[in-house]
């Protein structure tokens, strides 16, 4: 096991005196990912879910397309993950760095301006959304800790499928989406983040065919138009009872 | 003026109903920068505090070091950042995404491996981090607004000197370095910041010389480590009252 956080001892300063005071905080570390031995490039990362964050990290960078291609994973916990798929030889790309937090903080100009595919159409309940944030937010016990952390769960048939963390909100989204592309969870179903929704955020979600992606807080303009323009229902301030959408409602369903 | 928020009407779900509701959504945008007409990159940002923007762009991306190279800066609304700058011309490195949000999420091994010059030193009080965090949140009103913006104030001499907001809490922190290698703020004073403090956030102010780097909330492991490498005063959780120091308290007067 990688370890994922570390005590450190820090002082409390206040006008009337300081004192000793005991922190954890989230580690984030380099890991560089390699596909077909061709390093692609080295990523900061909690060091967790590392799998899925390295075969997430080539989808985003427009290397892995689908589930499938992906024929092996191997952690060297010293730092690198390797991936191995049925893949072409993808030369680099003109990209944009983004705004949001990023693993995969980086798009290429044709995925922002490209067609979408179709999504895996499905449709969640209050009841459901309900049930989802309130395991997620449970299992987010590593956010409360250190501060740094954001968590990203995946709901499916009724149930909560997959969570990760990661000190960066993309990278907790990679982390769903290499599950994804490992097969270990479908496609069909609602991604929950914590973070924020801005453009490579819901591009990646629309890309890879989730239909329906919530966030604790608030989208961007650019994070609303990629979901207008891929018909991705996108609900912000999602709270247990409450939700705020921002389109395509109609997979909601209010009981 | 760029406009930087759009209004958009959304629909709020609970189990009993749902009804219109009017949101604020900040405007998250490409701008591409080039240095002497060399294209560099494009960054996703919120469009306010462009030529800063630009030119700590430039600084994160290693190709401007120091005041005084940045000659002139146009800013053109369709979405690009032309800065001209006395420097010789520079070979893309090899780069580390990083966790971090990032405009300038991607920093260079070197710069992460390298030796630190010296800060500009100085020292903070605790009653001068009441006024600074009361001033930068009371300017913080787009981020209440639309919960997608990170803010960030620089204190200089016993007061608030700069204020910039982004989408990317890199972006808000790429606009106060512009600004000091613009002329326009010492880099002998205190940065504030609302986002965490993972990795090349930290690297980038101990490299433009920043001897207090405090933010609303928590630091990464990577960068308390580079804060304690470069001998910088990391402050986290920061309150008007109440800062927990990480590092290097004595920059910290406490009265």
């Amino acid at each position: 096991m990688i370890p994922i956080t570390l005590e450190f001892e820090t002082t409390v300063i206040t006008k009337e005196g300081s004192e000793p005071k005991q922190e954890t905080v989230a580690i984030e570390t380099p890991f560089r990912v390699a596909l077909n031995d061709k390093p692609i490039g080295t990523s900061m990362v909690l060091p967790k879910g590392l799998e899925e964050f390295g075969v997430g990290f080539l989808f985003g960078q427009g290397y892995i397309e689908e589930p499938g291609q992906v024929k092996e994973v191997y952690v060297c916990p010293e730092g690198r993950i390797s991936v191995y798929a049925d893949v072409e030889d993808v030369q680099p790309k003109e990209v944009i760095i983004t705004s949001g937090c990023g693993g995969t903080g980086r798009i290429s100009k044709k995925m922002l301006e490209g067609a979408f595919g179709p999504l895996s159409e499905c449709t969640i309940s209050m009841e459901e959304i309900g049930q989802f944030v309130l395991k997620v937010l449970h299992l987010s016990d590593l956010g409360l800790k250190t501060h740094c952390i954001h968590g990203c769960g995946f709901w499916a048939k009724g149930q909560l499928v997959a969570f990760y963390e990661d000190v960066g909100r993309h990278n907790a989204v990679d982390k769903i989406i290499g599950a994804i592309l490992l097969g270990k969870i479908p496609s069909k179903g609602a991604i929950y983040t914590t973070g924020r929704l801005t453009s490579d955020m819901v591009l990646k979600c629309a890309r890879i065919g989730i239909p329906i992606v919530m966030s604790r807080t608030a989208p961007s303009s650019l994070g609303l138009a990629i979901a207008r323009r891929a018909g991705v229902t996108l609900a912000a301030y999602v709270r247990p009872h409450r939700i705020n959408c921002f389109h395509a409602p109609q997979r909601i369903i209010q009981k």
